[in-house]
């Protein structure tokens, strides 16, 4: 096994699935992304799907809403777009405005077209592993385990992080019975206490934290296997760079194999949400055939 | 805190709560249940239900189908029940035979009159902790944390078992923030390989892994508090009984609590699956408060 598990090799195999889906099909697939107010954050990586859709061939309809938009005006363009059969995936960028409730975002958003795979009926499917369109996140530490053949039956996973995005989902699909699947699962969070405790017992630790390098060489065990998720910006010499939740540096002799960051999940999390539209694609046209 | 966590209190607050909601809203509640072919289990287990929905005032609408009938017709039943106004929850008791999917009739149900929870946009829900009609079993054994106080966060809690049905929601709301939530968890199951050495961590240990006395005194640590969600029937001295997925007299001692089988997880089922009628009809009235 490489030790470093590198997204490059995963992120080109899926934008190829990707273009062949397109090409072998005639397809024509269009993204709408709402974006709600000016964010500089959501402006940088709403620039970076754009990019990565124009290399694809995938169309990209970018709707920006002033930032005070009721909710129901903007669950009014969510449906036009539901509506709108020349749309085949929708992306409602986050952060959302406070006045407006992301659960009902989600929820507005036709199953079918929902490329974020947030909406409760594609989570619940998740959970009974039923075809669906999957949190790209959780989905992308899926490809990983995938691609650099990680057993995961009776070995121990640590996942670190519950959040609604990342955490549960991923934790619903380990434990499942699809391969990549069929993980002895601890789930750590905030109120785990010592969570060092369970770290340290990790032959497979995820970390979907949020907090830069919390992970470091004492918490884990000689020849375990990373897979980081978080990407934090941290300034450091007065400079902007992105770290994960885990200490690479510190780390990085210890492990059997880690997934840098950059450069790691956050890539192939790209790759994962443009797939959900060609899967979309094929899930509207009957076409899809994957769980 | 007592040692023997008795179903009977719990179960006697939850109808209390039903019979309340009844003579508040003079409301009328419905239960359409439906079954396919039959099967003597079922029967036994459907007059069970119809008893005690009897003592509460709730009406009981069964329909029987034949075995054979076909998956688009049980579906049409669904349909209909779905548009009746009569009709407050809706349960199709299984097993089904083999040529029905039970993730197709799931899905056939009216959320809102889905008191199994097994729809996949309440499984969804749940994940994300709305408001919704969660599954009876993995509710029930939060009613058991919950009514015994039994503090979760900072503990180590194993889970052994992973099904659709009772494991991976219970692990979903378990994991998350409502209380009672926010384990720490380990979900085991049969891929896990040596069950023990997660079981012997646990400070509250949850089975449900149909499986006779599978957990052994040599396989819990002192002190721990087991919940056992297992109803196993078995045949001993020429009599059938119901036994758990723990043997119950040689945990007792080493265990700080434990649920008995029968009068535990099961008693405490059948009031949840009956209080999700109550609660489908205040979903439907608008007047569901809680989550």
């Amino acid at each position: 096994m490489v030790k470093d598990l590198i997204a490059k090799p995963i992120s080109e195999k899926i934008y190829k699935q990707i273009v062949t889906c397109i090409e072998e099909n005639q397809a024509v697939l269009k993204l709408k992304m709402m974006i709600v107010g000016e964010d500089p954050a959501s402006t940088f990586y709403v620039n970076n799907i754009k990019n990565n859709c124009r290399k694809l061939g995938i169309e990209v309809d970018t709707e920006t809403l002033p930032v005070d938009v009721s909710q129901d005006e903007l669950l009014n363009h969510i449906n036009e777009a539901n509506q709108d059969p020349s749309v085949t995936g929708i992306m409602v960028q986050k952060p959302l405005p406070k006045h407006i409730c992301s659960n009902s975002v989600a929820a507005a958003i036709d199953p079918y077209k929902d490329v974020d795979g947030f909406n409760p009926k594609n989570l619940g499917e998740l959970m009974i592993e039923i075809k669906s369109l999957r949190p790209s996140t959780a989905q992308a530490v899926r490809e990983f385990i995938r691609y650099y053949e990680i057993e995961l039956a009776g070995k121990h996973t640590v996942l670190c992080g519950r959040s609604n995005i990342v955490g549960k989902p991923l934790a619903s699909m380990l434990i499942g019975k699809r391969e990549p699947g069929n993980a002895t699962l601890t789930v750590c969070h905030s109120k785990t206490g010592d969570i060092s405790r369970f770290t340290k017992q990790a032959d497979i630790l995820i970390t979907a934290l949020g907090q830069p390098r919390f992970i470091t060489a004492d918490m884990i065990k000689e020849g375990v296997i990373i897979i980081d998720v978080g990407t934090n910006e941290v300034e450091e010499n007065g400079k902007r760079k992105y770290v994960g939740d885990v200490d690479f540096e510190g780390c990085y002799e210890k492990a059997k194999a880690i997934t840098p960051v950059p450069g790691g999940v956050g890539s192939v999390t790209t790759a994962t949400l443009l797939r959900n539209i060609m899967k979309a694609y094929k899930m509207q046209n009957g076409l899809f055939d994957e769980i």
